[in-house]
């Protein structure tokens, strides 16, 4: 038997806003950050867990306040009877009644829980020896049906649905994850897009980002409806008409002004819409939906929970669903999320960029594809080339793909001297 | 001019865990807590703006961590300025870019803000030397509109239609307001409910609610269906068939469980279901709505923002809706949701109980019959006996109804002896 002995929470900050790296139509200026949590142990291994929630500035240190307020139940814990049970473990967070008030299973103490619910999976991952995609590809249906809480999901998936789902992708399992290792998984590019760019900066990111094999890149719009005509314009005739261009409008719109705005952008082929209004809006994204048809809805970073995509999802409310790794309550949570997906026949697109959800989120698409829905036909992960030198094991990403890790955890863990250069000193605070 | 010269929160904890108070299906032990922000100014008239978030206990340091985030905001800036044009300040809150990745618009930050905009709302009240139902209740349609934000609104309620529902309700203000001061406000009462307490109690305290005027009872239930039953039928026995007993799962259970639920309940003429299931789902209300009719669904007071309040109408997903005075950011959001009320026609009875809920949403039921709906019909306010002997205004509550408080301010300011009294101190936490 070992014991959680300590917890330490730091508070992480990278100047982004002074680079505009990562502007679009809501966040004109942000420092891309991290609320980061590493779990100790007496075991002999050695071994920590590690995780974060990703913020872009200010509030960071509320939300370092929101994962120390699950330290008590984590300080002087059974490791062992913690992992052994990630099913229980996640129920005993989200069902704790007092902080449950907080949101309920919403913004920063869900999130905070997500950091924990991360942390104990790269624990888990690293005491398995195996990276968090092998270590979750290779449980049985009825252990991940375990780690699923299916309260308020009911109406959409039952426990007895989640299982056939997982047995229906046992054959084969070997051979797509062999397949991962030696052709990876598709990657699209949003580096060349950020409405901060200027045209010609525009320009030369797509020529690159054609050159570096991507299929698909994606361009922030919302500002300014010339602006994005220009600009989706320059793009077109950059790449070709064979590249894939998605648009993401970070929630800028309400229903009938996304709805007229994507017409005026539809003649340059348009690959998705992405957050277009409020993420919490499923009537009003069906609204959307069906009125800028042919063209996909994407959505889900934003989402505060898995109640809300089973909303979007019986309500038609979008054509390519985004996990993120930081938003819900963890691996476990969107574990469930991609079972929706797969019972409604809708493809997982996630959102990455910003501090570690590129190394975080590709694990998750792994197991999407070796043990959910069997597929990466239209599937896609995003990659913004921010920030990956300060993990242990930074994303590798080449001709287009993504290519899986090997070394042991959640892909979560940032260097130790990256985390104590870019530690935001408190008296920096306003 | 005057500028903000401080900003002092207090984690306020009242230990009500130990009585059962506000026990429930989902929350078994509060600790009603009040996250606590007081706003100085250097002002000659050394009046304050108090506000606050209510939670249950663990967290509370979160919720205090969210409001001084906001700082930034309020430090060393023109009080006038601020209190001046509470719609544009109300903006600069909400759209603090890196402050809303928190949530978007919802949980711990959100909440912050309320507490904030409450907080101008109570120093403009004072400085007005009206009680805050008096001030916005006397205020023009065209400043009432300037308060809100339409953003993710206007499929549902435009400037011009909020406008038009304000001008409606003009004539007959001054009547209107002599009718709240000469004959109260409808109440109802929660005290006998809780699911900690025995029948013995439970009896005794509905025969004190009919004694003491009420109308309108209520029982919590969702914990076991044969004592729901059994509890409703002493109910029923205890109040007669002429007072109205109304129902809160607390969000406990699936749809179908729900609807399966309350069929079992419906010999008891139930006034209406309470947050039969989670929050954020629109198409679960919508369909246990159908399924329990024609026992109303009644629930507000966990939805995190004005997109969710709109959907529930859009999809008939509720019939009674449920504001709470420290769950959205602020007035100025609880403004909008009440127009939409009005718009689609539905009667609003605010959540009260907690720490203070009672004494600050008095006032929006207020300006609901004062100037948006016009009517007190099928309008009640929710009333919990606890904790009212903290306030500096506490609420008048007898014959079963709600007398208007005419002391300047937003009714939230808590006695400083007891702010000092029950403030958490940091040793004691975990």
């Amino acid at each position: 038997m070992s014991t959680i002995t300590a917890i330490e929470t730091t508070d992480i900050r990278f100047p982004t806003s002074t680079m505009l790296d990562g502007s679009d139509a809501m966040n004109p200026d942000p420092d891309y950050s991290a609320a980061y949590l590493r779990i100790i142990t007496d075991a002999a291994d050695g071994l920590e867990g590690h995780g974060f929630v990703f913020t872009i500035g200010r509030g960071n240190d509320v939300q370092v306040a929101g994962i120390r307020a699950l330290e008590g139940h984590l300080l002087g814990r059974d490791v062992e009877e913690l992992l052994g049970s990630m099913g229980a473990t996640w129920r005993e967070l989200v069902y704790d009644s007092q902080l449950r008030w907080l949101g309920p299973e919403k913004g920063v103490m869900h999130m905070a829980i997500g950091a924990v619910v991360n942390a104990l999976w790269d624990l888990k991952a690293k005491r398995a020896g195996l990276p968090l995609w092998q270590l979750l590809g290779r449980m049985s249906p009825e252990e991940l049906v375990e780690l699923v809480d299916f309260r308020y999901l009911t109406d959409a998936i039952t426990p007895a649905e989640a299982l056939d789902i997982f047995r229906a992708a046992v054959p084969g399992r070997a051979e797509r994850e062999q397949a991962l290792l030696d052709s990876g998984y598709p990657a699209y590019t949003t580096s060349p897009g950020w409405l901060g760019y200027d045209d010609e900066k525009l320009a030369r990111l797509c020529r690159e980002a054609v050159d570096d094999g991507f299929a698909q890149i994606k361009l922030k719009v919302g500002g300014d409806i010339d602006d994005d005509i220009r600009r989706l314009r320059i793009a077109r005739e950059t790449v070709g008409p064979d590249i894939r261009i998605a648009t993401d409008a970070n929630q800028r719109w309400d229903v009938q002004q996304a709805i007229d705005w994507m017409r005026r952008l539809q003649p340059f082929d348009i690959a998705w819409i992405e957050e277009p209004t409020s993420p919490d809006d499923v009537l009003g994204h069906a609204a959307i939906a069906r009125g800028v048809a042919p063209i996909p809805v994407a959505t889900g970073e934003h989402m505060a929970n898995r109640v809300m995509f089973k909303q979007f999802l019986q309500a038609d409310a979008l054509g390519i669903l985004q996990i993120d790794a930081t938003r819900v309550a963890g691996v476990n949570e969107n574990i469930v999320i991609l079972l929706l997906a797969a019972k409604f026949g809708v493809p997982v697109c996630p959102h990455a960029g910003g501090v570690g959800l590129c190394e975080l989120v590709q694990h998750l698409s792994y197991v999407d594809f070796v043990a959910v829905s069997g597929s990466r036909e239209g599937r896609m992960i995003e990659f913004v080339d921010h920030l990956h030198e300060h993990f242990l094991a930074p994303v590798d990403v080449y001709d287009g793909r993504y290519w899986p890790p090997l070394l042991p955890g959640s892909g979560g863990e940032m260097r130790a001297s990256s985390r104590s250069e870019f530690e935001f000193e408190s008296a920096e605070r306003v």
